[in-house]
């Protein structure tokens, strides 16, 4: 396994504990129970927003900590669920009487362990569910997986709650958001899990993944290597088919790479799939390109649709400061 | 060969589409010749940064272009020199009587092609040349080359440009900044050059390669793979041997991932790094962490660190708003 790490044991804290080093100007990291909160003081009576997941997708969720996103982040080990007690902690370190809103990804561990910690807390309340996985029929299993729109919806609801949007609203725009928005993934080679040692699948030179998760899981579909035009064909259909959206509809367009796929081929990729909902009529008013929710170092991209209102797009162009995402301030 | 791409000839303008797409609010794309520049009216009487050299190191160079940091910027084709005429017209668009400053990594193909394009123009012009690699002898061959330093001299250089520094002061600030920074970088994988169609060199599992470049050429050294905490120290002390900070002195450490490296590794990498200085009382006070200087799929990283002065820092500072590096506005 090539990895800079010096143990497997150790890799999550050594990689936090550079992460508060190199972001102390708007972070600060919790080492027992683990968690990441913002430096700054927040304004009086606003909700807390707080999210968590395993470790492996960065910058999602640390790095979306700070003024107009998240107010803390909970990280688990590798690919694994961060523990009720992570997210209690971090929910009575920043939340007041306004209450917080936990924002989940649809994984078994993270929803599980989230409600336990939601029912130990008292204040008030709510969990926002994210499944904007498209490549998954939407009431199979556990439903639909939060892959790359999280980061839209972190941001949106993120501005939301810094212009004084109450506990319910916070809930309610979150819920239009992951409505709103279509994700599907595409993998070219699998990650190695820093405890497994090796590739989570085998994949030929020739081959390629669709519809991937982001923790190494095998896609819904093994196919062979295709141009980007018509993977892109492939992953926007079925996008499209979900959102419908008309003509003329604003939406957000996002292209986020995995990890180890250049920028030079997600600007491509951001191209071919404008021209795809250009040609349609849809109104691509916003745009968000590179790796924000990755799965280690998997070569591969996702594709984001988010269909936007006027009330979302101003969320979206808020002021935003994380170590992540800056945006006019 | 794995890559999201239609077909070697048109991957770069097909990337350059999908960049000048993303972020029309920020930069605009001349196709022919090929340049990016400022979307937004420059203050009247500004000095012009120019920079540019091959493509696949994305961001840099357009992600760096915008308010804050350089007017306009050359992409070659993928490792290729850009070619005098790109210079001369990107200098004609966005150069005034205040003149331009070429900001040119030091490889003999961009070095030579810039020289010529400078003798064609006929505003007042300077070249600042970079070369930052201490893992070349600095008076052998061609000279160190410029890495990963680029980006803090483009975002130093452009903040006092953007103050209102003349010519000779803006380059002069440039060869401050480059004297006062080294780098080295450390490739646990090659990159394959799309062109080429296979990974530049062979790596065993075990085996690292020290002393890279960023364009997939060998390193000074083949090494057994080691710990994070072996390279650091490794590639930390040849550095600090080359600046010799003084206690308390105040330093910038930029960790650069090659492209194909997770951030969880890269905060890892920076976490050691800061402990390496740490001990030695050098005083850390800005940092950089992320995927700014690339080598297309490369697994890899350098380490920069760079001598600060206050002029410096206060520069560094300076509000920046370009498609890849985000400052106070």
């Amino acid at each position: 396994m090539k990895k800079f790490i010096n143990s497997v044991d150790h890799l999550l804290d050594e990689s936090l504990g550079g992460f508060a080093l190199a972001h102390a100007d708007i972070i600060q990291l919790n080492i027992e129970p683990r968690f990441v909160r913002r430096a700054l003081p927040t304004r009086p009576g606003k909700v807390a927003l707080i999210s968590g997941g395993g470790s492996g997708h960065e910058p999602l969720h640390c790095g979306f900590v700070g003024f107009g996103m998240l107010d803390a982040a909970c990280p688990g080990q590798v690919f694994t669920s961060p523990t009720p007690d992570q997210m209690l902690a971090a929910a009575q370190a920043v939340a007041g009487d306004a209450g917080v809103l936990f924002i989940v990804k649809n994984y078994a561990g993270d929803v599980m362990n989230f409600e336990i910690a939601a029912e130990m807390l008292d204040i008030p309340h709510a969990s926002l569910l994210i499944h904007d996985d498209v490549s998954i029929p939407e009431h199979q299993g556990m439903g639909r997986r939060g892959i790359a729109g999280t980061s839209i919806v972190e941001k949106i609801v993120g501005a939301a709650a810094e212009a004084g949007a109450d506990l319910a609203a916070c809930k309610a725009l979150g819920e239009k958001v992951v409505h709103a928005s279509a994700s599907m993934g595409v993998a070219l080679g699998s990650c190695t899990v820093p405890a497994l040692g090796k590739p989570t699948f085998d994949i030929g030179p020739d081959e390629m993944e669709m519809g991937v998760g982001i923790h190494g899981e095998r896609g819904r579909e093994r196919m062979r290597l295709a141009s980007a035009n018509e993977i892109v064909d492939y992953l926007a259909n079925i996008i499209d088919a979900e959102l419908k959206p008309v003509r003329d509809q604003p939406v957000l367009l996002h292209v986020n790479g995995f990890g180890a796929t250049p920028l030079l081929e997600l600007y491509l990729i951001y191209q071919v799939a404008h021209q795809f909902w250009s040609r349609r009529g849809v109104n691509i008013t916003r745009s968000l390109v590179g790796n924000y929710t990755t799965s280690l170092d998997m070569a591969g991209c996702s594709i984001t649709l988010c269909l936007l209102d006027e009330d979302m797009t101003h969320h979206w162009d808020a002021p935003a400061h994380t170590a992540a995402l800056r945006q006019g301030c």
